[in-house]
C-alpha cells in the first residue's frame, strides 16, 4: 500500500517520475548503460543537463530574458554563502522570517556587512514582516518565499531598485510569480523539483561580475554559467529525475495550472484547521503558505490517539519541526488532493470520537 | 548487451549495485515509499548515513583511530577550497601532480600562501616527483594520489611531519595503503565508490579546529561531523548507492582482495601496451597508475579502424582526455577482468591485421 507522504522535504515526487528514474538507473534508453554509469561528457548526459535547464527556465517564464539555469550541488545552504560571494560588495540586506534566513545572514556575515531590514524572531517566525525599507547602497535583498519549518509564505514579491535575491526551495514551481523580478533564485531540489543532491540557481547573468574579491571557483556562479553546469562532474541521477520532474510539470500544463491544485489543497487543509475545534493554524493567516500547513492539537490527551489513527491511515511525515512543534502536513506539487483529504477525514474523525 | 565500460568517471559499479539501487529507487525495503521521497532524518535514512560512514572507517581500517568519515556535496572541486579553509593558517605545501593538483593549488591561493613543493607540468605531467622538501612551517602537504588523466599514481606515500591531505577520487578503496599516514583524505564517489553526486572526506579529528579565520558552514569539517554529514539535506541517492558499493567490497574481502584483482588487471593491459608494436605507454612505467592506463596508437591511419572495432567489441569510454590525447582505459574496482580481455584482444588483433 502506497503512503500518503506528508515528508517537508525529501518528499513525494510524482510516481511516474519515480518509476521512469527506477528503470533509468537500471539502464538510460536502451544504451546498454545504466544512468549512474554514463560519463558526464557523453551526448546523453549532455541532452539531459540542457534539457533540465531550458525546461526550468521555460516553466518560470525566463527564457530569452538573460537568465541561466544552473543545477550546482551543495543544497540551499551552500547558496547563502555562493551568493554573499557573488554579490556582496558593500552591504547584503535580508529579511528575516526564519531558519534559514538566519542562517543565510549568518554565512553573509562572514564576507561583510549585512544589515537585517526586518525580523519576525519576536513572534517565533508566525508572520512576514510587511513594512521595512532597503538601504539604498545595499548590494542586494535577500528574501525566503517559503519557510518550511514555520509555514509561512511572502504573497507579495517585494519591489527593489535592488538585486532581488530569493531562497525558494520549499516553493519554487507552485505558484506563478513574476519571476522576472528575481536576480538570483534558487532552491533545492528536493521538494517541488526532485531528490535531494542537486540546487537549481537561476541567476540573471547582468548581476554577477560586480564584486573585485576572488570567489572560489565551487561557488562563482559566472564559472557554473560558462560551463554549462559541468564546470566538475555534476550530480547525475539527482539532474535527471529533476529533468523528468519538469516535464511532468509541464505536460500538467506548467506552473499555472499546478497552482490551482495547490490552491484548492491549501483551502481543504485550512478549512479544517479552522473549522476542527481540536486544531489551530500556527501562522499568521494572511501569511500562510500553501506548501506547509503547520497547526498544532490543544489537548495533549488527543495526541496519541491522533498519531494512531494517523498511522492507520498510513499518513507519512506530519510531525511538525522542533522549532514549532506539532503538526506540518506539507503538500508538494506531487502530492495528491486524495492523501490531503485523508488527513482531513482522520482530523474530522478525531473530533468526532474525542 | 552489456557494454564493456572503461568510463573514467562517472563509471561501472557492480551490476548487483545498480540493480539494488534501481530497486530502493521503486521502493526501499517493502516501506510503501520510494528511496527518493523518504525523510533524510528518518530512522531508515539515518541508518544509511552511518552504516555509509562505518563501512568507509572499517575498509580503510580507520575504526576508532580518531578519524570522521563525511558523506558530503560539491564533488572533490570543493575538497580544494574546504580544505584551504580548515587548514590554513600559515601556508599550504602541493605537489603538483596535473589538472586537479593545479586547480587545488589555485583554490589554496585565495585563502592565503601556497607554496608548489614540487611539479611534473615539465613533462606534461607523465610522472611523479619524488624528490621535494616541504617547509617546516608548512600547515600541510597536500597530494593526488592517482591523477586519472594522464594516469600517473603515488606508490609511496610520502612521510611527512605537517598533515597530509590527498585528493584520492580516482583510487580510493583500490590499494592498501597505511591509511592512517593521512590527516585529510577526500574523493568524489564516481570512480571506485558509488554515483556522482557525493563525496567521501575522512579526516582526522584533531587536525581541525586550528585555523583563526571563520569557516562557511556548509565548507567547515567540524560542523559536518559533529551533525554526521546532516548538517543541510544530504543526496540520500548517492549516499544509498556508495553504501551498496561499499557492501560489495566489504563482501568481497575488502581492499585487500581488490587489489589483487586490480593489480591483474592493470598488468594484462600494460604487458600489452608495452608488447604491441602499436601502442605506447604515456605515463612514465614506474608511476604507472592500476586504474587509469593511457596510451596512443602511433599510426594515424590505424585511428579509425581501431575506433570501429572497439565499438563492435561494445567498448565504451576509453578515449583519452584532451590533455593528454590518445587513449584511457580506466579500470576501476566493478571492472571486469573480462573486459580488459576483450580490449587488449581488440589490440592484437588490430596489430595482427595491421
Amino acid at each position: 500500500m502506497k503512503k500518503h507522504n506528508f515528508s517537508a522535504g525529501p518528499c513525494i515526487l510524482p510516481d511516474e517520475v519515480m518509476q521512469q528514474a527506477a528503470r533509468a538507473v537500471e539502464e538510460l534508453d536502451g544504451s546498454g548503460l545504466s544512468l549512474i554509469e554514463i560519463s558526464h561528457r557523453s551526448a546523453a548526459f549532455i541532452d539531459i543537463m540542457e534539457n533540465a535547464c531550458a525546461l526550468a527556465l521555460e516553466l518560470l517564464g525566463l527564457t530569452g530574458k538573460g537568465y541561466k539555469a544552473l543545477f550546482l550541488q551543495g543544497g540551499a545552504s551552500s547558496q547563502f554563502i555562493a551568493t554573499a560571494y557573488n554579490l556582496l560588495e558593500n552591504k547584503g540586506a535580508y529579511l528575516n522570517t526564519g531558519t534559514w534566513s538566519t542562517k543565510a545572514i549568518k554565512e553573509a556575515k562572514i564576507l561583510g556587512e549585512v544589515v537585517e531590514v526586518a525580523s519576525s524572531a519576536d513572534a517565533n517566525f508566525n508572520y512576514i514582516p510587511k513594512e521595512y525599507s532597503v538601504p539604498t547602497d545595499a548590494d542586494y535583498l535577500h528574501i525566503t518565499t517559503n519557510n518550511t519549518i514555520f509555514g509561512t509564505q511572502i504573497k507579495n514579491i517585494p519591489d527593489t531598485d535592488t538585486v532581488l535575491v530569493s531562497d525558494s526551495s520549499s516553493d519554487i514551481f507552485s505558484r506563478e510569480l513574476d519571476f522576472s523580478k528575481f536576480g538570483i533564485l534558487y532552491a533545492g531540489a528536493q521538494k517541488n523539483m526532485g531528490p535531494a543532491g542537486t540546487t537549481l540557481v537561476v541567476v540573471r547573468e547582468d548581476v554577477l561580475g560586480k564584486v573585485t574579491h576572488s570567489i572560489p571557483s565551487m561557488l562563482d556562479y559566472a564559472i557554473h554559467s560558462s560551463k554549462g553546469s559541468m564546470f566538475n562532474t555534476p550530480p547525475v541521477f539527482a539532474v535527471y529525475t529533476s529533468m523528468l520532474t519538469l516535464e511532468w510539470l509541464k505536460n500538467l500544463g506548467g506552473i499555472k495550472a499546478i497552482e490551482v491544485k495547490n490552491n484548492a489543497k491549501a483551502d481543504l487543509m485550512y478549512g479544517e484547521i479552522d473549522r476542527n475545534s481540536l486544531f489551530k493554524g500556527f501562522a499568521a493567516q494572511e501569511d500562510r503558505s500553501t506548501m506547509n500547513a503547520t497547526f498544532t492539537l490543544e489537548e495533549a490527551k488527543l495526541k496519541e490517539r491522533f498519531y494512531s489513527m494517523c498511522a492507520d491511515a498510513l499518513i507519512n511525515g506530519i510531525n511538525g519541526h522542533r522549532s514549532v512543534g506539532g503538526y506540518r502536513a506539507s503538500m508538494y506539487n506531487a502530492l495528491p488532493i486524495a492523501s490531503v483529504q485523508t488527513l482531513v477525514d482522520v482530523m474530522k474523525e478525531l473530533e468526532r470520537t474525542a
